[in-house]
């Protein structure tokens, strides 16, 4: 119980650094003394000190015989800062007590090991469900050498993300749209498909909220997005990738890359289109580890028929239109028993609109 | 400031009667006496006594010289009951602060004038929006002599209620079954299209929770449904309308009533089906003030595109099962613009289920 109340408090300030550390994982910590805090710390963004680190420092007492609870497993090797474990053994910290072991093979259980064979007692798996939570992304990241994809729309109530004629600006609100953008900023990249940019022209940047513009990826099997689409303009800032079956050799390949885009050659899948699949595995190659999807409906079935998705957030608009554009096109579910199934974890309001964050089981 | 305290205490208590009063409105009624309650009360049961007349007789003093707090103005007929009028005089009632004014013409502010006459003084309009929502059915139906009508339905969070198939049992959880049978008990009849009859053959009864079962009315322009369907067994207890434009002179028409069902001939629209607007009015005839629609998705069009729904209850369940069937087919809206306003009441979970609980405007 009482190891479950500091590990809480450690989750709490992990979720700080949150849209600050991607692709490291949020961690937090807490060193604690005869039942009094006498440290706290994050890892408050990429690069920086790790969470002990940062708790040692802020400590207002010697650490000397304390605990020290931390979501994840302390790190045993040289990366863009020292191991964690030395810093730990140095301040002769007693005990660790650890929520999640971290799944990065060059770490995993050796952290733990180490501390060990250093007299350290060590406890593992306090809070380790809500710990995993807290990270989905670093581990499926870690795990599956995947990122961690989020599937993005909105839809009216009745479940149409545009009419019958196309139009959907807009099917939210603009308290909606400020949430997209927020969306974003926590993600390394966006994608979507040709479609969208050429129907919709998106500039898919953040604007509405303050965050860093994540890269963007167009799916354009074809090469046939236009030389004056947003997505293509001030490609030194914001960086461009577009996905394609075309080889170097084609012209449009010339004439984009040409333009400043990054244009990556993927196998074509059984329809002639890019291997979502494949797309995605050099995506992580590439070090993103959360993909945001925003549409348009043939990428968000191809990506959910092809079990790629983690993450549902869907805006309901309260709005009735009847015939329109569905998200979620054929997926040859024929039996409702083989529906895809979504654990809900959160319902906010947004404007007039709802907003549905469910996990993909 | 003082007046809204003791109006919200009526309001509470006029909730205690809900789903026994019907066609009655929910009323409820405080006696305050030197800023102490002495008396409250609500309208119980249909043809039982007003809610003023239960706070005087739960009054735990002489009433004389206090103010009476009742969500709707007294009435000042003979109605199942004597007027609340003469009560309120012979109690020496001094003030009287009203809610919302009686839509219903025999009543509507005469019984405001009445009082006046008698020296009474009186306030109205106190949390009237409040007054007035507590009673959205009773006010449509008194004001438009419409029944309030109110769409349900189950859909996965893609927006299909059924597979391609047309498989639909169950999208929804165990949890949302309940809800449902709920619900009809709170209504005076469930009207469901004769193609739900046929596919799903329904007993429409409330069975999972205790309450009265609402009027069954079957929309059959074809009298197609078979005579062995659910909706169509005793008949004696339950009883079920079958609304037709067949003539009596039909063999149908006569194979139906002989087996103990009320057939009614309503008007064809112009698709030649049975015009809804028509049926709701003769429903409303028959005093039917609250109708729950349960289906299929010809009938919830149709209602949606005569404007006749003023409720939408939405059963979403955590699944996408990709193309399938849509509760809600074309309303001709190909603008943004004309879609269909909604306004949220209500966000609640019903087992894995989320329930949107809105209002046509």
């Amino acid at each position: 119980m009482k190891d479950e109340y500091y590990m809480k408090i450690a989750l709490k300030l992990a979720q700080k650094g949150r849209g600050y550390v991607s692709p490291n994982p949020l961690v937090g910590a807490v060193i604690v003394k005869e039942e009094r805090i006498i440290g706290r710390g994050y890892h408050q963004h990429y690069g920086g000190n790790h969470a002990e680190i940062n708790a040692l420092k802020n400590a207002s007492e010697d650490a000397c015989g304390s605990t020290l609870y931390v979501t994840l497993e302390p790190c045993c090797h040289e990366g863009k800062t020292p191991p964690c474990i030395d810093s730990i053994t140095k301040h002769k910290i007693a005990r660790v007590i650890i929520g999640s072991i971290d799944p990065n093979p060059i770490v995993s259980c050796r952290g733990i090991s180490n501390l060990q064979s250093c007299g350290i007692d060590v406890k593992t798996g306090v809070l380790e469900p809500e710990c995993r939570k807290l990270n989905e992304v670093f581990f499926l990241f870690m795990e599956k050498k995947l990122p961690f994809v989020t599937i993005k729309y909105a839809q009216t109530l009745d479940g149409r993300i545009a009419t019958a004629t196309g139009q959907s600006k807009w099917i939210s609100s603009a308290a909606s749209l400020k949430f997209t953008h927020k969306l974003r900023a926590q993600h390394d990249a966006i994608l979507v498909g040709a479609g969208t940019v050429i129907k919709d022209n998106p500039e898919l940047t953040v604007r509405l909220v303050r965050g860093r513009n994540p890269l963007r990826i167009i799916v354009d099997s074809a090469l046939k997005i236009p030389a004056k689409s947003k997505v293509l303009q001030n490609l030194s800032q914001n960086k461009t990738i577009i996905a394609t079956i075309k080889k170097a050799s084609d012209p449009q390949f010339q004439r984009l890359t040409n333009l400043g885009a990054e244009v990556i050659t993927v196998v074509a899948d059984k329809q002639g289109n890019v291997d979502l699949k494949k797309l995605l595995k050099i995506l992580a190659q590439k070090n993103i580890s959360s993909l945001l999807i925003e549409g348009g409906a043939q990428i968000i079935t191809s990506i959910l028929m092809n079990n790629l998705a983690n993450r549902m957030v869907t805006v309901i608009a309260p709005k009735i239109i009847g015939k329109g554009i569905e998200a979620v096109g054929d997926l040859k579910i024929r039996n409702l028993d083989s529906a895809k199934k979504l654990s809900i974890r959160k319902i906010t309001r947004s404007g007039d609109d709802i907003i549905i964050d469910s996990r993909l089981s």
